[in-house]
């Protein structure tokens, strides 16, 4: 009974946090793993927007933090689902960052979170698919699959013990694309 | 005078955390945007620990969450220095989960993060080199190198609006590997 | 040269919170306090984009809480600057909480709350007028004027040990507008 | 069998707590939120103590921030129950904070919230009625009607698109006294 | 200028909090851990108000928990000092809990805490003298002396590695008692 | 089931933490209560590594608090079974605080807590014994006799209205050692 399509601004969610003394390191700037936290929650509130499905944490792929942000400021995290897959969706996370009084917005982090949607005993569950409307949302789905590729390979095989060369690692004919 | 070579227990850092209500989603287990903001903390305290400096984070590495970790359960969080470059350091974070009175270890996670070294006005600053003393050590150590190249890569490229192919983006040859 | 005309949109603030076990009463519902919590803050920041300054808050109107919001159930809430008067902004905050799992959005609250812009030492600054554009932007700019009387009202005489009657209160009369 | 009176003292309750770093604006001032959190809490024990009974927050009324609270001061909040109804208590709540260092109590605030006493189920259940003693008691007791009067209008007639004129809402007459 | 002597209850503070879920441990019950958090910071307060000084914890005698609190149940902290010393004093915490619903109160805690005052350097600075009017006062204001010299006692001497037997511990002929 | 013979090293938990402002009082250093709080959670998890079992803190011993440590820096917590009685245990904290950044460890606390093993209905249930092997452990082990001798005695019999003589206190003759 979910098989209706979903649009992304179905999705869509918005979070205005204010960095308090608690967030920040000894340098007054808000801590990374505190992003990390409010990206997490803002992206499992729009998976589950898309999937009207609880939904839990499957990856979070490689993100860098660029610019710092200051005691005081204002982060505005927005999340929005790119593609879903069977029972998974990728949603993708732009963080600004605004100094108010100086009337300065001073940095942004992209960021790639993964959910599966669950039942109440844990179990996935099939999740409506994703129909992109704006050139944006298609570029972002059409990415959704290199990424989602990337990532099997990341989870599968970038152990630390794993002596292979790092090109060799790229060679993606053997990637089966189950979904 | 910050030459002097450390070793891999130098950076050693453990942080035991006992899964609390706030800590957990609609399932009652731990949501990943709270271990990693736990990780980051451990593993800052690691850099801190190598390089005697204040420490911010730089980038995450892509993280899976494949065993969830159910309230009341207790969480081993291990971190360590693996390389040391100019003025970042990688670490490594291993996650182990607990459910005591049951006497079982049932959960794994691992994750690479990167801090850069600054001073008290948060301008980079060198930090001594690593040097890996064991066989896994030694692993993580080369492996770190690995890893730089495609942190570097995906920074750089992995932009949502790129439009070219995942294969290509592999092409290592033009990486500088500037340190 | 903070004369400039500023709309409501340069205000809108969106803050989405899912509601966590120690949010919650022992019906594991949403206490008020912290839904008031909430609303002070993405209030606070709807204030700042108004005014480009710190703000603090001056007051809040009468709030009534009918629909309980439960455990695990996502608060969006909406705040918008309604009209400014010399140094301070009302601002109308409208709440909409879902439990997005039954595909229900269940509960509306509304309520208003006045800032007053300062500088760093906390003496008032002038602040930019608001321009209302849409009907119900020019609804909410003419009630925001009555509002600011009654707040005046209640602020000067509805101390408790009053004896007057409540009617006799409402004698509009003496009451002046100063802004 | 809970139709015996009861006393103000019976549920006067008291909170003292330090303003700490998380509960400040960027003056280093306590958030308004922050109190009315606080409020919120000494104001729920102490309609419990009223009813033995769960209680909900029904209604706050109108609060004016007028000093502000500084980091490391002592704030000290004090409720008791001014009236009952038959299933809802106002309660009064009235803060004092302290700088002890610098021995001067210096700031006071006033604010009336209203509780329905429920059972576990969130149905309202009857609440023993208030026996007023002192002077002071007994004013807060009359007053405590023509607030409720002033609630009901204000909840149910003050929506923002309400063009009606200020000066016709407090046309008592019609209002109904149900309770 | 502090040589002004002051009475017990210039001192007395009463912090009453509501167990929340965070606050409980895998039974439902408040964690000691909590619980001494709480009793610190009334307690620290207590201190603040005898001396108008900032206060630090000194040390805290030993505490038993014998009696569960529940979550939901409501706990009143009242602290007291019960006698100064040259630059310390000892604050007595009583701990009452209830089960409002259930109507009754239902457990009880007892400790001491030492807290000395000190200028904003951390410098020790004197406290006035306290004079104990009640008889219970008088009492405790005895036992604060006999306890401070087990204080020291224990703090000297009490070392896990002393090999001493217990009973020769507690020959008191040798403790000086330097304040 | 659980009479195998338990060693030390089977309880060791550390925990490292950062101090973060709202861990610390007017002079930038943790409260007191604080630490604790953390030295609770980390003794909990050693007696539930011990005793498979639930536990709860049953006393905490005297705690002096003689070194600040300060905002920023970080603390490490290590805790460790030092004895089994029948249904409860001894655990040893031992607290190292370090400026990493100034490259100093320059702070150190003592204190034990002792933990009774429940089911999950709170009764107490037996726990294995413990068996020290070196030297250290084994004076751990042997004080933890004299430490709970102590304990019986406190709680018992230092009442604040008791006025018997410290002295006549410590006859240990009549302590029955019932455990």
């Amino acid at each position: 009974m979910k098989t209706v399509k979903k649009h992304v601004q179905d999705s869509e969610v918005i979070k205005t946090e204010m960095v308090l003394p608690n967030d920040t390191n000894t340098l007054n700037n808000l801590m990374g793993g505190k992003l990390m936290h409010w990206m997490d929650v803002v992206a499992a509130i729009s998976a589950q927007r898309h999937s009207n499905s609880i939904v839990v944490t499957a990856s979070v792929d490689n993100i860098s933090f660029k610019n710092p942000i200051a005691l005081g400021n204002v982060v505005t995290l927005k999340a929005q689902v790119t593609r879903a897959f069977s029972t998974s969706m990728e949603v993708f996370i732009e963080v600004v960052a605004e100094d108010i009084p100086a009337n300065s917005k001073y940095a942004t982090h992209k960021a790639f979170f993964t959910f599966v949607a669950v039942d109440d005993k844990g179990r996935p569950v099939k999740v409506p698919p994703l129909e992109p409307t704006t050139k944006r949302e298609k570029e972002l789905y059409a990415g959704a699959l290199r990424r989602r590729q990337l990532r099997l390979i990341l989870a599968n095989r970038m152990d630390p013990q794993d002596a292979t060369e790092l090109k060799s690692l790229f060679d993606l004919e053997g990637v089966s694309q189950k979904q």
